[in-house]
């Protein structure tokens, strides 16, 4: 491991009378150089925290259903603060239900870094999204703590309200509110399906809490998460240095033919709206594959009108998912898209049309913050990638208030959301001393 | 209008003895020569009857929705009674509800010639469907009589149950049981979506007769119908020479991959499930064209897993419909099918399977009563070409056990099982009088 002074730059054109939530004055950190790189977190204690946690909406098959705002979001709010107490920090709620809980800096009134992810899961979900982040964040102070290393900076766990928008739409509530996205009106006048409000949920927790509670402008904020994907596992890194997420541009398609007999339809006076929508799915997944690495085409969503075995069918409504790392290439591809439907709607003869309904640009995160993560992956001796996440997380939208990045490590086959998410304890100890490292670099470490 | 004497055959090594519902001992009818040509239907009391009986269960779009065994199909089975005994016809109903009305012929003894079809109709059915079959075989009745015109042979009117299928499965119930295809106590303990069995609603209705009540073996079966496709309107003829019916080979195919994150899974690393179906898609459409004109192919319904905007397909379920009019030519269809599905199984790495969920051979109408159905037209100066039912209908059973023809017309655009189905009077009245000239051809005549 080697002793590593970061760069120490300020943007002073923006380094004063700066304000939250306000995407065009982001301040380029100072980080303090000297930190102890003997330090090392407790891989045993961190998987132990993880596994407990867990049992709160454990499943029988392996998985954990503890949706935001329930009676078990209550339970894991309840055991994670108990454990942030425990290591003496300071915890606060605000109006949305964000946790932050603070470790003093040696200079207490200068801007925390804000370490940490969300403890909500989705219904079928696994024990690691959100929670291994947070937990990580939790070993990081308890290491701190043990080793009686102070930062010139505080230091915030934060664990967002309802990242998985699974009872309450939408997801990166928390964040959302916290960034700007969403109004907090907006977010707590959400219902479930029985038509109970977020903000009557929250109030039922007990942990509705008051924006006074919530730190300033952050220095720094770093999410440590599995990478929910399959590219770490596929080139055999363990660290993924996450450089930004992919915009995304979204849409429905619906194509028009007309619906009639199997039977009686010969084929040459037919107006099959599937042949159109199979030229359109072609079409999506062609388009993706010229803008490699980063191009994603996705049609994952597909219905038939009548849809029934011996109807020809005379309707399909489709969505389109395509994302990219760059605002411009996006635009390109999508660029293409219109006019391929415009071919197959002259070549078939079928109505198509085209209706956005999401668009979020490519989110490039902090040079420093993504340095300060690659930098504790080499301290540390761990194969890693640049990697770009293709997923949404609460860091793509604080991103846009503060200098941020992310630590990505594996998951078995790329696969979450699902009961067999699985992370193994190395992999999971070391994004935890990857977020130690680079939070100690950020935070201007004493020992 | 030219005189016309029909070859008169009778295949005597099958002439005797024969039993209903055996397919294999069919007769080839015997016709009996000289039949009056310028007796002509009334256009005028055919239509009115036609809308009269369109009132029972009439919708608002102008449709009709008289689901069989429904109080409705009660009140439609009421009417046609009354307008048959009006015109001196003995009407009986057998076990499953199917009406006879009987006409006696100058050989009372000798088998009868058997017209109709049914008067159930889809619960956003039309006005032609079945109804126009029935009440052309009524208005040939009125015709008749109206002329003092006597057959050699009986001449039965036949309304079948429940041809839909759509309260009590399978549809062609009454035709089926009666050839054979199912059994009276299956088709009677078939249920409803209430539980409700098609026995005691037909008991409900009053309508449970005996078989003691059928005709013995049909001399020949002729049915009248709407085309339900869109060939009449495009050729311009007015009626379809009926040759048989496509055989059909129905299958569920279901293709796996591997559901993932459409953001976090880079498209080299996808097991997309729908990217096979496409190829599965245009495969049926491909394979189907190389046989034409009688070769068809839809895949009507498709489901993805998980048919979410942001997830990759898993896996897709379809079904597939081929059609053709010769039992040789289908199954080469389907053998090349099962070969393309293995190639796309190779070249994609997704599973596939396929399941075998319907198979009907195709149906050969009888040779004398596809000429007396030609003949008709020809006689009355029809423009008409031949034509295979690509629909099922209660003839295709029938066929089976008993010589049989149908008679299409045009219905506009091919609209069928639709409130907006329409036939002009005109194709209306050309059927009907297509429909007399064939019965009195197979029946043997005299004025």
């Amino acid at each position: 491991m080697l002793m590593s002074k970061m760069a120490s730059t300020v943007d002073t054109s923006n380094s004063s009378g700066l304000e939250l939530h306000n995407k065009d004055k982001r301040m380029t950190i100072a980080t303090t150089g000297m930190f102890p790189t003997r330090a090392a977190i407790d891989g045993d204690r961190l998987w132990r925290s993880l596994m407990d946690l867990a049992e709160i909406g454990g499943t029988p098959k392996g998985g954990c259903n503890r949706q935001a705002l329930t009676d078990l979001d209550r339970q894991g709010r309840e055991l994670l603060t108990r454990w942030c107490k425990a290591e003496g920090l300071t915890v606060r709620f605000d109006a949305i239900g964000n946790l932050f809980a603070r470790r003093a800096g040696r200079n207490d009134t200068a801007d925390p870094v804000v370490i940490g992810s969300h403890i909500d899961t989705q219904p079928t979900g696994g024990k690691y999204d959100g929670c291994f982040g947070v937990l990580a964040a939790l070993e990081v102070i308890r290491t701190l703590n043990v080793n009686g290393i102070e930062t010139e900076r505080p230091i915030e766990l934060v664990s967002w309200t309802n990242e998985e928008g699974c009872r309450f739409a939408p997801c990166m509530m928390g964040s959302g509110v916290f960034a700007g996205q969403l109004t907090l009106e907006d977010a707590l006048s959400r219902t479930d399906v029985d038509g109970i409000s977020a903000g009557d949920a929250l109030k039922a927790i007990g942990y509705m809490g008051d924006d006074a509670n919530r730190p300033g402008r952050f220095a720094a904020y770093l999410e440590a998460h599995i990478e929910q994907g399959p590219i770490l596992e596929d080139t055999g890194d363990t660290i993924g240095v996450v450089t930004g997420a992919l915009g995304l541009k979204w849409f429905d398609v619906t194509i028009t033919g007309m619906a009639a007999h199997s039977g009686s339809t010969p084929m040459h006076l037919r107006r099959n709206a599937l042949l159109g929508a199979t030229q359109v799915v072609d079409a999506v997944n062609r388009i993706a594959l010229t803008y490699q690495p980063d191009g994603r085409g996705t049609v994952g969503a597909l219905q038939l009108l009548p849809n029934s075995r011996n109807v020809i069918p005379g309707q399909v409504t489709l969505s389109v998912d395509f994302r990219h790392s760059e605002s411009d290439v996006l635009e390109t591809i999508v660029g293409e898209f219109r006019k391929t439907l415009d071919t197959i709607a002259t070549e078939t003869g079928l109505a198509i049309e085209i209706t956005p309904t999401a668009d979020y640009p490519p989110q490039h995160f902090d040079t420093d913050c993504i340095a300060a993560v690659r930098q504790g992956a080499q301290a540390n001796g761990y194969a890693h990638r640049d990697i770009v996440s293709g997923a949404g997380h609460d860091a793509v939208f604080i991103g846009d208030i503060a200098p941020t990045a992310m630590i990505f490590i594996p998951c078995e086959k790329g696969i979450s959301h699902n009961e067999s998410e699985y992370a193994t304890p190395e992999d999971v100890a070391a994004g935890a001393n990857v977020l130690l490292h680079a939070t100690l670099n950020l935070s201007g470490a004493k020992a």
